[in-house]
Parts: C-alpha cells; sequence; structure tokens
C-alpha cells in the first residue's frame, strides 16, 4: 500500500488549516474508514498534549511515512496514580492546535474522558472493567514507580488504535518502557499496526524535553540535566570496554548523588527489548536508563550502550 | 456503508468453492484490508470447529448483512484449563471446510497455535504476557466454574478481530456470558465492531446445539434435556406471574435433580445485561442460566424470561 502514498499532495498547500477536529471514537473512526477505503495509509501520533520538539519530531516522522496524520490530544486519568499529577498536567489545546495546524496534521483527535470510558471517572485497578494487562515488562522499573501505570497506557492505547485505526503509530523514546511496552501489545495482540520509535529530543544541554520540564523551577531545571550526564557517562564507560553492569550503575548513582536536588529512583542497564537487568553488556542490545524525582517532577530519560 | 451491498453477488454461484485459506494474522489482515479498501464490509463468524447447524445460522445471518464473510476455526488453548478439553475437543477440520464452501463462506482463518501465540504453549494466566481482562462480568458464573476462561476468551477473541478486522461478529446466545464478555469488552475497548448474538439452535427434543454433545453417551443424551426443560419451566412460571427469582431457581434444581446423571453447577435468574444475580424479576430484562456436568461434559444453556 505504501505505492499510494503522494495523494497527501493533492490537498495542496492552502489546505494547511482545514484540520479535522473529531471528538468521539465514532466519528474519528468514520473519518479514518474513509481515509482507510480510499486506500490511503495513516499515521498516528498519541499524545497527552503540551507539545514541545519532540512530539513535532514525531509528526514530521508521520508525515514523511504516510498519507495521513493523526494526532491525538487526551490527558488519560487511568495512567495517573491518585497521587499523582492528572489536575496539574499541563494543558494547552489552543497553542497545540496552532503547531499542528502549522507542522500539516490532518486530524486532531480531543474525545473528553466520558466519551473514551463512558464515565467521568473510569478505573481499570479495580478489575471492574475491561482493560488490556501488559505482562511480565510492566512489572518493572516504572510499572514498580507507578503501579498500575502501564495497564492504564496499554488500555488507552488500545482504545486509541481502534479509534484512529493507524497504519504506523509513534511514540519517543524517551518514555522507553513505554514504547517497548506498547510494541510487545502490539505484536502479542495482533494489533497490525506499526510501532515507530522516534529518537529523543532534547534541550542544548542535554535534558531530554518532557511536558513535565515545565514544572521544573530554575535550580531543578539546572539540576536535571544530571540525569542525561548520568547516562552519557555510563556510555563513555561502554566505548571505553566497561561490560560489568555494576560498574556503570555505580557511576549514575555517583553523578546524581552530586546533586541533593536529584532524588535517584533507579538506574540501571537493561536489556533492551525486555528490560530485564544484565549483569554485563554483552552482545545483547542494551539500555541504560534513569528515573528520578527532581524536586517533586518525576521524570525519566534512557540511553543505547555501545555493544562491545 | 451498507448501501454497497449487493458486491458479492458479483462472485456468482460459481464461484462458491472459491473459500480462501489463511493461516497466519498478515496472511488474513491483508485480504480483509483488500476488502475494506473496496468499500466491502465484513461480518466474522469465529468457530473452534466441529460446526452444527448453530454455527451454520450465524453463517446465514453474517451473509444477509455484509458483503463477504469469514470464518475461523481456533481451538484456542488459552481458554481452557488444565483438567480441561483441550485436546480432546472434536477437530473435523476437512468436513467443517466442506459445509462452508456449501455456505458460501468467502474465507476461512485457520492458524495455528504459533501462529497466533508466537509459542505452541502459551499461557495467559501467568500474567507473563499481555492479555485482556474482562471486569467483572468475567468474575460471575463460567469465571467461577473455568478460572481463566474468559481471560482467554477475551484475548482470543481481540487478536481474531485484529487479524480479521471485521465490521460485525456473530456469536450464539448458547454460551451467553461469553456474548455479554465480548459485547463488553467491545464497547469498553472502543472495537467499532458490531456484536451480534443469535438465537440458541437447538435439537427436536429442546438439547442446544454444542460441539461438546458429541461427547455425551446415549444415556447422557437423554439426560441432557433436563436442561432446557428446567430453563422453560422457570420461563413458564415467569410468564404465570412468578416474579420470585429464588422459586425459579428452585424449580429448575427440582427439575435437574430427578435425574441422576445431571450434576447441577448453577441454575439462577439474572440481569440480562451485566448477570449480577436478580432476588425478583422486574422491568429490567431477566434470563435464566444453567449450567451442569452431565458424566464429564460441561453443558451450559439460557433463556429470556418474559417481563411482568
Amino acid at each position: 500500500m505504501r505505492g499510494q502514498k503522494g495523494r497527501k499532495n493533492a490537498k495542496g498547500p492552502t489546505d494547511r488549516s482545514a484540520m479535522l477536529m473529531l471528538e468521539t471514537p465514532k466519528e474519528m473512526q468514520a473519518v479514518s474508514e474513509t481515509w482507510r477505503g480510499s486506500g490511503q495509509e495513516i499515521g498516528f501520533v498519541p499524545t497527552m498534549g503540551a507539545l514541545h520538539e519532540g512530539h513535532l519530531s514525531l509528526f514530521r516522522r508521520a508525515q514523511e511515512e504516510s498519507d495521513r496524520v493523526v494526532a491525538s490530544i487526551f490527558v488519560n486519568p487511568t495512567q495517573f496514580g491518585a497521587n499523582e499529577d492528572f489536575d496539574t498536567y499541563p494543558r494547552r489545546l489552543r497553542r497545540d492546535r496552532e503547531r499542528l495546524e502549522e507542522v500539516g496534521c490532518d486530524a486532531l483527535f480531543v474525545p473528553s474522558v466520558e466519551a473514551m470510558y463512558g464515565t467521568s471517572s473510569p478505573n481499570v485497578d479495580s478489575g471492574e472493567r475491561p482493560h488490556v494487562e501488559v505482562g511480565r515488562i510492566g512489572h518493572l522499573w516504572e510499572g514498580l514507580e507507578r503501579p498500575g501505570h502501564f495497564r492504564g497506557v496499554a488500555t488507552v492505547v488500545a482504545m486509541l488504535f481502534h479509534a484512529v485505526l493507524p497504519h504506523r503509530a509513534y511514540f519517543g523514546e524517551k518514555d522507553y518502557q513505554q514504547l517497548k511496552v506498547i510494541q510487545n501489545m502490539a505484536r502479542s495482540l495482533l494489533f497490525g499496526i506499526e510501532i515507530v520509535g522516534c529518537p529523543t529530543v532534547r534541550e542544548s544541554d542535554g535534558l531530554a524535553m518532557s511536558s513535565r520540564n515545565a514544572y521544573l523551577s530554575e535550580e531543578e531545571r539546572e539540576a536535571a540535566i544530571k540525569l542525561y550526564q548520568a547516562l552519557n557517562a555510563a556510555a563513555e564507560l561502554a566505548r571505553k570496554g566497561a561490560r560489568d553492569a555494576s560498574v556503570l550503575a555505580r557511576k549514575m548513582h555517583d553523578i546524581c548523588d552530586t546533586e541533593p536536588l536529584v532524588e535517584l529512583q533507579y538506574a540501571a542497564v537493561v536489556e533492551a527489548e525486555t528490560l530485564t537487568p544484565l549483569e554485563c553488556v554483552d552482545e545483547h542490545p542494551a539500555r541504560a536508563i534513569v528515573a528520578a524525582h527532581v524536586g517533586t517532577t518525576h521524570l525519566v530519560d534512557n540511553i543505547e550502550l555501545p555493544s562491545p
């Protein structure tokens, strides 16, 4: 079907602002069915809004590879814990919409919580309603720090996939475990959707772009670069031949420990597909991952480790 | 899209035997994508094979409502308990295939366990792999008799839906709780697929058709009609004005208790959508449900109860 690409140009640059806004799954499905029915391929970028350059890089990649690009903005309550930042998560719909029109997004899906879940206070943790369980990979790292988080993520992504019916979906590598959880779910449940991971986009000093960076005070913003410095130092050690995972982890801890505003939650060397801890970096693809509280803000980051 | 119906006739009666056989999800998806891409609607009948008149009624209904009809035959290991009849479940592919060609089925999806799960011994109970949890409705009745059963059913049906990409899917009312589990899953996870329940087809003496009836000895086959007699008696009592659920349940128990070969597991009056037990039959749609072991064979049946 890739051969059908290029139709998009038929829209012409003057149609740039004609981005469709859909508020219910049924409306979204109808639009996607029409596009699919005429042989057009759909690229999908699910987001929680507060769009930054990291998101925009996903849209650019989606546009290169598909005839139509759909964005969703949905701050999903079921992936936030009771004491997390669901209520305060940045919501900037007007600005996000302008940015999406600028990058030439074809449709924006912005459902309410009720439109998605049929209730304004859905709960997938109690086991009352149907949901997706992500399996073993969801019980590591962020799954331990944020119980139920990946259950909520996988459930809403499955729902969004059913609403948007994409051929490909784009996720940032910044949330590396989430990317692997979604790839694993899509493969196991036969979604038939290609899950594309895209490189983390960073600020000039190396901090991974994240909507949550907006929470940081000036001091915290300074302190937060320790995460990237730690990852970089681990990758540099591996490049120089260090194979012992505990040595790399120690290095990451040492660097973060120099900054009192950074409370490290984990810093580990893991197998790149399953995220199981590695004792040494060998021929398997490996990743260094970190998570920390910087002030009250939860940040994650990761880096590919060079193979021997 | 219903307006597109009628294209099917273009195949002509001489093409009757040209039923496609697909063995992998990718092959199946490619066929369905082609049909959807030309505006044709797909009706889907998932089965475990050993087809009987009950199944064939689903195919006839599917053909009335869709341009293309897809069958699947897959004896799904993850919905059988460790001591259940996965190994002995009747497998009659050659005969099933002939029947499907006779009724004019367009495609038969017959994947191996490996093609579906990537392994010959999949396990969704351990929580290792991604799967679908069905929520509260799955923890009643059959969910108690067969722990993990509906988890396996919902997971494989979600996978089959992703492989077959149907507009509608057809399930028999004989497995009434399964029908409601699937309807609930499809609605909650936004599958965008209409789940159609079709009336139970019965033998001349009232026994609900089931592939498992083949297990019954002559004496057990005789005894098994008690289930339908019990359901009928309950419906008759309700028709005459009985409202107390315990009276209806007592009646069903009494009838089954006259037959030593029938070991009743449950006989209950339930709310028709949620399957929660009712204390009395009021204006809510209600259903009488039964399950029993007849010899070593597990049978279920149910009947609609008339409203006051």
